[in-house]
């Protein structure tokens, strides 16, 4: 019986956790950014060949589940859409939020269109602060123009 | 009849609109940020008097206006869960493919926690690429860490 | 008090059906495609001024209604996800029946990304057959590969 | 105990795989076009004894799955009513932006009725452009006036 | 202000009440059926001009609620997926409790389609009975093969 | 480990397929009409012990099986309230556009109560038509006045 | 413009505010239980024409409010699926715990069969009780034993 | 592995229907009202050490399950908030025709508070009556008056 | 027209701001906790006429405003089951995260139960700590056994 | 095969029922607060490695479960946004009838803000009374005032 995908990333999880690696570790083994090689470890996106085996030859992973690292998943990796641990839902209630106003800035500086998330990075980064350091997230996306024909 | 706080939020859009205004004009005479100043502005954060009257004065606000900019609205700018509106649903659909990774990666950076959505700043910028400007948004929050008791 | 964008959509499907134009002879006047100058007459994209006014003269609006048609709208048509009417409901059926291999075929002939919605077109034509005439729909979306980093 | 129909379509997935072949490649051995072949085989159509036989013979398959491809399966192949995958939910974002757009002008062209979505086909195709190539998916359905009595 | 289609509908309703007319009545003046006529007055089809005429004339409507007969409706008579009055909840279990087995039963006799909702009649009946008089309501709806291409 | 009553059904589908029968021919045998044997055998009614036994006897069922078809069902044979199969969603649709009007018209002939889907029978019969043969579905329920006390 | 039926019923509780009538009351005046009284004038039963004009002599409502109280009424009390009002969550609670409990009493008393919602009595009492006094609901309906055919 | 309570309440009424017993004989043998006891054995309520052995004696459970009736379960019978089976929708339907109602003549005649679903009992019995048999369910709850301090 | 209890909701709070009340001064005046008067205020309690007539003076209500605060209001201050206000929204975390971990501990004290939220009360006060104030919110409830019968 | 974070929580459950112990004395044992160490236990929190190593020995657990309790869980311990539980639902309840309040309170007493529920500390204990036993719970949480810039 093949494996899901869903499987796929629990071995890989276990793997890590079993060799002691870090996510940015394997990021550094495989070339790539952390945020996206963890990204692909966990399913959402889809490794080269020589990414796959990079990865898969760190944690030990079989041929199959460095095959599934090199397709093209079905995205989206929240249980729900509203989701109830504490530190992914913030992500969601800052889109309740300042969901409107970042649309009425972007409309304000670029036009009606909208900030990719396809052609578009992700980056997570700690700031030092003496009054506690924090957590910067940044997302970087080209901006689509509306077409009109 | 008192306004409700999205009334006041329409006649706010009508003023600016009227007077050709731009959200950051607003911010500059305010003395705040333009995310937070539109944030407010559309009924997400409570202002000083100062702020208010400031804002008030620029876009020719009755005292009702001014005031209700003032109280602690209840917070939430989206009519739904999963916004249809294209632009914002981006922003959900990386919580969605990139919500489990942010998750990972501030584990393993600070341990349990979260990243504060009140102790909180927000950055929209258009960071220029020869191949397609793009937009930034940066987000800027403290870590918290689980209180142990 | 000011209209809201559902208001000047309705304000132009009165004086559309008070003047007996139709969608393709208002499309005609602001020299764009029928389904682009009706998505965006309905609310769901944003005219030059000179389109607007185009459109304004044609329908006979007010000048509200024709700066409503430049501003940059909250998009989405439809009162809810899964839509009542059944002409509606066939476009959200064949996303459920053929979505997957919609996603299977452009995985195969692209890799991994997405058909754009945004640097998109959309088509409505009539296919005569003698057998009953048939609609046609055409969607036609830029590539977008996922950015790996 | 017999393999249920998501049974199938898996073991469908992994013996494409095991042997190399395209989506293309089947439909060209059963004769058919390739979407209405891949929906086929994901379980959203019913084959013929012999096309099903002649993409089992390519895919090795056994009697039961090729049973199973000729038996009318319940549809819909969607895990929810708003996909999270972005290319599924770009069909859905779709309906939302241009759905009563694609009503309006139907019911200009044809009078009340709508699109069928049963005597209906489906094309997926590349189109070469400089500026980046495109994808182009086509609905062609009959137009089914409705009925008086 | 133009009224809305549920306004149209409610000005009917009313007329209907103070003339004191029966669902049947108006339909023998129409020339249509009554299930068909009360839909069309109900919001759910669009009438021939002479048709509507004919309605208007008996309820005495004015030209913008004959206008509105005439166009075709977004369709859609409930409030909710799942009805809270019990007449209507009924049809609901009954698509609960038999959806399957009609399923079953129509691909037995004519192989994979469907039942079509657009070219189909229904009608509603008093069937005597010395234990209590029934009510039969006929689906008549051209079968639809699922097109293969 | 005992069966659940989707096992039974299930191993019910599976003998019929095995031993190439239809659910008429089943019906035939237990002596009921096919719509109410078929949805007895798919979950939805009790049988009595004896025709329990002719059905288990015709599909070669085991007694746990055939016990199983004489209990009280937990009915509703959908899986979620608004069917993603174009035949079943279907009858959901007719709910929709016809579920006022007959609301209406049962009122108008009967008065206030409803139709039964208890005391309630169905018939799913094929109608010859030059232009493409039509399905008939019938509902026929003893009307239910509301009780006054 | 005429009254919406929850317009007749805010009229209603108006007008037994205004007047000091209580619910029982105004039963004893129709000649009712005041239980289905209450319910009729909450809007979910239909009164006779002599019922209504004796509750609309009491209550002094005009000659609309009285004919809408004769009319067959959309039924459904409450706003939403799940009730918020702890009072009328206390029901939705009951039927959570007990409803598989009742639901396989019947059966082993009656068999296959409903309690009917429709040939069906309630009855609210005091029970007094040194301990506190206690609110006993019953319900009374027809048991409906599942058609064969 | 130990059995959840979903599993100790399958092998009650497997045992149940291997040795042929009735809800009401094992409520006599448990000493115990049978709508409690039935609640009980499905896992809605705890039953003393004394109980759950009677129960399991007579059913011949094992020690797993008789600790298991011991303990406080996680309450909740239904799998949905609106139930599709017909027998336990119509208490949902009660809740929605009836609960405005109710909830009015409680507070006429008890004042602000609620009927207790804790200290609270049910009871389900046959009426006799020519015109075809009734189900009696009788609701008695502690009524419980709001606290004020 | 008479209000709605969101009317008069509104309008406490409208006159509450414009007399420059606190919820805590007119408590102080109705000789009630803090916490019970404003629930009541917002429309959650019902008051006594005295203590109405007190809030009422102190406000400069109508009589129309006392009246309804002395009646059962249908209870229920949220817009939504998940609310999206983040103070609110930390309510239903606290809920999810710590609910489980709750009933156990009060099931290992009392045994089945539940902490009645009908006698029961909630305080609000605020703690001084150099690290930061801090909220403490108590619930205080009197424990209900289940009812054993 | 490695055990999810359910599978570990059963496993604990479990070993604390074979074992005997309460939520309190593994508390006692591990020198953490009752509330924390349970929550800890169910899933919600992350142990020390010590502190996981004492509950361990205590409760006899395997490295794999001692390891997982050290792991930084997805939060979020019921199965649904509405418990059916009534212990739990009351937690819900509560939040309906008086988030409203204390959120008017909290912004009177502190200003724009939100109590914390990460930094943040839950009590439950029993208040003895001669009228019966209370619970009382205690949420203790910092107020975090919400940012400007």
């Amino acid at each position: 019986m093949p494996m899901t995908r869903e499987e796929v990333t629990s071995a890989i999880i276990d793997a890590k956790k079993a060799r002691g690696l870090t996510w940015k570790a394997i990021a550094a083994e495989v070339g790539r950014h952390p945020v996206w090689t963890t990204s692909a470890l966990l399913g959402q996106q889809s490794m080269s060949r020589n990414e796959a085996e990079l990865a898969g030859a760190l944690l030990g992973l079989d041929e199959a589940c460095i095959t599934a690292l090199t397709e093209c998943p079905t995205k989206g990796s929240l249980d729900s859409d509203i989701p109830t641990d504490p530190l992914i839902y913030r992500l969601h209630e800052i889109s309740q939020v300042y969901g409107s106003t970042i649309k009425a800035l972007i409309h304000e500086e670029f036009g009606d269109g909208i900030m990719s998330a396809i052609d578009f990075e992700v980056d997570v980064e700690r700031v030092e602060d003496p009054s506690g350091d924090r957590v910067k997230i940044t997302y970087n996306g080209k901006f689509l123009p509306y077409r009109k024909w």
